[in-house]
């Protein structure tokens, strides 16, 4: 199988159960209605998991931009593949999106807040501010590609076993740093599902909060560059 | 042991934990009562873990017709052997639903809602709908097993050692996708169950509700199906 | 590290973080009040983990008579070594007891209710009747100890490496079935918690409600015996 | 890698993932806000895995005072060295806390409580009485150690293989015995933080408790003395 096509899979795998999870919380008379926090970040870092397990031999299971540019960065992957990941991870998401819509049509339906429909689809701050959103995206990457790279360690890519560590991390950022923006760290899983929000034909939706949306791109893109500098020059 | 006895075991151990804490969760004056959404999704994960690592070297810890389905139409499994798989799935079912309701005797008199009483038993969807229902279940077992296929790639079974991860891929299904049908995605996990509420003399029990008995059935067969066709033909 | 002392300190782990997760959900005034059934399943779970973890190499990690009882009958274990396995247990579990007692003195104050102290110490059923408790403590131990016998195989005590894969058994059955009695699955995990209360100077309690003793006792011990007989004459 | 900067790395993870849940859970608007018990626990676990994994090659992953104390008691760790790996604790437990700090900015503002913007940093008993809160911070990290050094053997530090049994150790630890006083367990992770809270220009904050704090540094250092003078004198 392609990496590129591996991308594309894995991140569709991480997507419908990432914003699944979301869905299964917030929509309304789901079975999983008001779960809570702990449902919800076990959900994505099972989301990880799954995505990871299933693609890491065959592209490394990046599954998010902010890794590839994390490791082009740190000279590991090569610049010319950039592109094509990135695409991948943002066809794999906008993929999983339609999968989440599709399994919850009739949720959708039955929610009427605008803002709820829109929060399955990408991340929302708790306390709208583009300084301090940015700020904790920023942090909140940082931390998750530092650990993902002393996971890894040179390595320019993740193998099977590395799955359960790379999902606990993504567990542990949830629970700790999630709490302001909801812990996107990842530009394609917000900006995929933003799209597809956008796109679908979806009853009594609201726009797409495109004036949010380079938060969740930039923060985790600066986090990336700033983790990859910090174990590239300071601690190698 | 023979595989078919493993079978068998496996699926009671799957159905007595996985209808275990659905009891535990929503029958009257149970300690695990109102438990929520984490309490049921780890407990069914706990349950397929315990099923899968106690017969996966005698039978391949297949558990599910819909897993067994898959790997015939993969090639990867004799279809003379799937008659005799999914019979003792339906025992092994039929098997641990029966020790759910011994256990929960007491509990089952002190509740009074048929509809909770049906539901310990087999899935019950969130908002009855023939075609989106269908769809739920259809996409959580594509997903499902795909991700099942990619995690034991060519081989035809499950070992030991993968109970864990398959353990975490249905977490992450429940957790996602569960939301509105309840995730049967086991034809045996959902009618062997059925027709224990239909034989038991529960007092106070509804009908067992055999209208949206084939849902459970087909939609993870054809997601099944689905699965082993874009995993032999697109990505192989 | 003789056996004996290796199963004093584990059922000590054991007890300390078993009794002291149920101390902490149902204490007044205690960080993880209504902390709900997710804590405390899992909290006895982490607490096997440790126990299992600690002692495997020195004793085979029993911490239970019942597995002793169930090794014991399946040949695997010298019946003269029984009696000592099961004191050392009994130690282990009243020196757990007292020292959640000292870590939560305060709050045994605080806190009213006598059958909440009790609570801390032994399993109270949900709904009192001898017959269906009992039951309910034979089946939840039947699979269990069918469970682990699948996953050590002919060997006749558990290693460090299978401690996740018990604390995950022991997680199943908790969420599963131990919503009517509260899963003691384990005769010194009750009893000896229970002579604790009974010597104990705590202000403001109950009996030590000896008339239910024998159930935790006679339940988990007949349901490792028939799981061993099954194991032994029906599966091998 | 030193493994002085590795300690400061390793405690910078711990602290930051773990003050960071209580952030979550604790401060108001939080998207985790009221998450729980479960959420707290599984959140401080889930940083001791990070913090592990990431330093365990480098510097043997104390990231705890009182581990590192009870290393060179044993003989296993040079005198010498502990003021370092201290300082190094320290610092990196400073510098989590201010990361936490700048991601949940806009939360402290939002939050008017005095003492919820110092349960962040620090630990906070439930019940506060000096002999009862030392006993509590004893025990539990008596417990704690204990277990540490038996998963270790006579090793003087932890492999990145030793996290996942030191996070369930955690998780144990926190869920049972973490009620009355919050589990410090760890003198730099709660010095660290409570010399940030006095430090930093947090509006509305109260004093940084100063008359509490000697416990959290005394209970974990006396309970590891005694774990490690358990282990090497009574059970090598």
């Amino acid at each position: 199988m392609s990496p590129y096509l591996a991308e594309i899979i894995g991140t569709a795998f991480l997507i419908v159960l990432g914003d699944g999870v979301v869905a299964a919380v917030i929509l309304s008379k789901s079975k999983g209605n008001l779960g809570g926090w702990m449902v919800i970040t076990m959900g994505w870092a099972m989301a990880v998991f799954v995505g990871v397990y299933a693609t890491a031999k065959h592209s490394g299971a990046h599954l998010n931009p902010a890794v590839t540019f994390a490791q082009a960065l740190q000279g590991n992957f090569p610049w010319e593949k950039v592109p094509g990941y990135v695409a991948a991870q943002m066809g794999g998401a906008m993929l999983g999106a339609l999968l989440v819509w599709l399994s919850y049509k009739q949720h959708f339906d039955e929610t009427s807040d605008p803002n709820t429909k829109l929060g399955v689809f990408c991340t929302i701050p708790a306390i709208r501010n583009s300084k301090y959103n940015f700020l904790t995206e920023f942090i909140a990457t940082l931390v998750f590609i530092l650990a993902i790279l002393f996971i890894t360690g040179p390595a320019s890519s993740l193998g099977s076993l590395d799955a359960l560590p790379v999902a606990f991390v993504v567990l542990a950022i949830g629970l700790s740093l999630g709490g302001p923006t909801g812990y996107a760290i990842n530009p394609a899983r917000d900006l995929g599902p933003r799209l597809m929000h956008y796109l679908l034909p979806i009853p009594g939706k609201r726009d797409s909060d495109w004036s949010y949306a380079w938060i969740p791109i930039l923060g985790p893109l600066t986090g990336a560059a700033a983790a990859a500098f910090l174990y590239k020059y300071l601690l190698q």
